[in-house]
């Protein structure tokens, strides 16, 4: 298979944008990617979305995007893997110019949550539970993820205020980032007082939906590297899934699939968790961000927190996570996530992270995860 | 790219199975696939589906369905492409076998439309138009084809009884079907006195919905075919789009995406649709078999109804379509329809059509489409 190169990156700000429709918010967003790339006409789009069916009533976004964008006839889908959608539509696209079955190909991932008329959104968002074991139970998703943040307090003898530096940084890095939903920095007074959510995940351990869209251009490496130049290019790519119930699970505390996933894409890539220079996680809440950093290898098992509290994790540290404000502060419109992660990542090895980039970051990693660790797909990237 | 075979079909039966989820069904069609073909282990799952979110509250369909049958931690994703999401499974498994990227993927299309919980199903359906331009204005699904078989008639002065051969090939099929929702024949004057369900539109002219699911297994065929023996191989497989709103289109009596589908489909196989023994077309509403027939180069622009007038689409006929039933009378589980369609391509050129056998199948055509021609998949199959 060829390699891929992601040559042009798009995405609009993560807010409120009432005056925006689904296919409005993703077109801008493919059409800023297009521009930077200086491409005209893909030969496919794979569009990352979760909810638009029950929050938009519109299903078959890949035609609607396409004809929207001036792109009418192109190949066109959508991939779902809840929250892991936006990545799924980056991994299919990436398959596509791997394997020579197209030279260009788009993904884009799209979420308006706000200022819907269809099913309310914590509902909504529990579709990325088991409809029959957890949600029917009366679990939300939060509630779930609390779950999972209780054991592992109880497991591994942490306390609440440990899991602040992981909100505190992403707060911190959104400062910087004029796509943020969030771009207030919060100290660790404000951390311990947030209202609380589910027990003991509080406002400030969640992240906030929000609509937004972010693109990427993908095209074969190799014509780009005989032009000379720097080069992002996907040295990794995997997907891997768990059950989607974490009662099913052999330890709930443990995401067997990032595990899986990640392991993959450092095969694939060639490098150790050590050569990651920037790693955009997925802290939908601030417990996932510690249980991706153990299940990738950046920490022993129950240690997660330690990255955090000794400061590892900001964009000077060993390893700077959420730089751009991560799910907690650039926002969470759930199917676009995974690729605001990979844009992220490609403005981080452009040396265009303004603000908050990491010295000398050559090789990165995003990670996109749907359901409380159930589909978990890694990106790798580098620039040469 | 590696030529691709398929070596392994399974299908439940389409009907109101309220005994069974929705993993449940997809799982006996994947575990029948996989048994099949005398496959343990694949490496991916692509699940085919439209309305699980809206119908059945559970989106993440791949690790949902991955776990069931016992296939926990491979990769998993969902393809949605509204009613053309079951072939879009088929063209991401189809990849990632040709390009090397797996050995083994299973597709299956999967919907459960009856004794839901979630949205009614009319809405759920209206998905698949454009939400802000045609459903917001109050139009059906059904209303929207409606308009379509109105301006037909009226611009090439055809008769509502001149459609009436599609539903009684597609009901006469469906008799020898076991897995079919309607399995009584009907006569020329069933079909003019059925219920008006949108005019011209009556209850005989548009499929039923119901629950099903359909799989098939997909490896790479060279092995295969060093060991001699028939095989079932994957020659074509394309997809276009077109606008969703019918209004937007240049034409509205024309399939665009469907006719540059089925002419990408053409020339990767190498084959003219002369050569198509057998069609398996996406007969949702009797126009949409017609427009299907015209766009594919079956019949004149306008001509379709000659070819059902004349006999033609019979199994003996010299273009065969709906030979298990069709959407008509197999049924139309929305997601799933594109692997069922697939899965009778297959049965015919196994030889195995019982009832409906074409004589001497060697080259199989199956289009699925999703919204009224917004999104168009093409698979040409042959046996050698």
């Amino acid at each position: 298979m060829r390699e891929v190169a992601i040559v042009g990156i798009g995405q609009t700000p993560v807010a409120e944008q009432w005056d925006k429709s689904i296919r409005a918010l993703a077109g801008e967003a493919v059409l800023a990617a297009l521009g930077d790339a200086g491409h005209g006409r893909p030969d496919g789009l794979f569009v990352g979305n979760m909810l638009s069916g029950t929050l938009n009533q519109q299903e078959n976004l890949g035609a609607l995007i396409a004809d929207w964008v001036g792109l009418r006839g192109i190949e066109a889908v959508k991939l779902e893997a809840a929250c892991g959608s936006g990545a799924a539509a980056v991994r299919a696209g990436w398959l596509a110019v791997a394997s020579g079955a197209m030279d260009c190909a788009v993904a884009v991932g799209v979420e308006k949550m706000t200022d819907t008329v269809g099913a309310q959104t914590t509902a909504a968002l529990a579709t990325a539970a088991d409809a029959d074991w957890e949600a029917a139970q009366g679990l939300s998703f939060v509630a779930i993820n609390a779950l999972v943040m209780r054991r592992y307090l109880h497991q591994y003898g942490w306390k609440h205020t440990d899991f602040g530096p992981f909100s505190i940084n992403a707060h911190a890095n959104a400062t910087h980032n004029p796509n943020a939903r969030l771009r207030d920095g919060i100290s660790e007074a404000d951390y311990g007082r947030a209202r609380m959510v589910a027990d003991p995940i509080n406002l400030l351990d969640a992240s906030p939906i929000g609509d937004g869209a972010a693109a990427v251009v993908m095209v074969p490496a190799d014509a780009l590297r005989r032009n000379g130049g720097p080069v992002v290019r996907v040295i990794g790519s995997a997907c891997a899934t768990d059950s989607i119930a974490v009662h099913g699970r052999r330890d709930p505390l443990w995401l067997a699939a990032a595990e899986q996933s990640a392991r993959k894409a450092y095969a694939q890539a060639g490098v150790r968790p050590g050569e990651i220079d920037v790693f955009e996680l997925h802290d939908a809440f601030s417990i996932m961000a510690v249980l991706s950093l153990e299940a990738c290898g950046f920490a022993e098992r129950g240690q997660g927190p330690r990255l955090g509290l000794e400061g590892h994790i900001r964009p000077s540290g060993r390893v700077p996570v959420a730089t751009r404000g991560g799910l907690k502060a650039r926002g969470h419109p759930v199917g676009a996530t995974g690729v605001y992660q990979i844009v992220e990542v490609v403005q981080q090895l452009r040396g265009a992270a303004s603000g908050t980039q990491v010295p000398d970051a050559r090789i990165g990693m995003a990670q996109n995860i749907g359901g409380s660790g159930a589909t978990v797909i890694t990106h790798i990237l580098s620039t040469n």
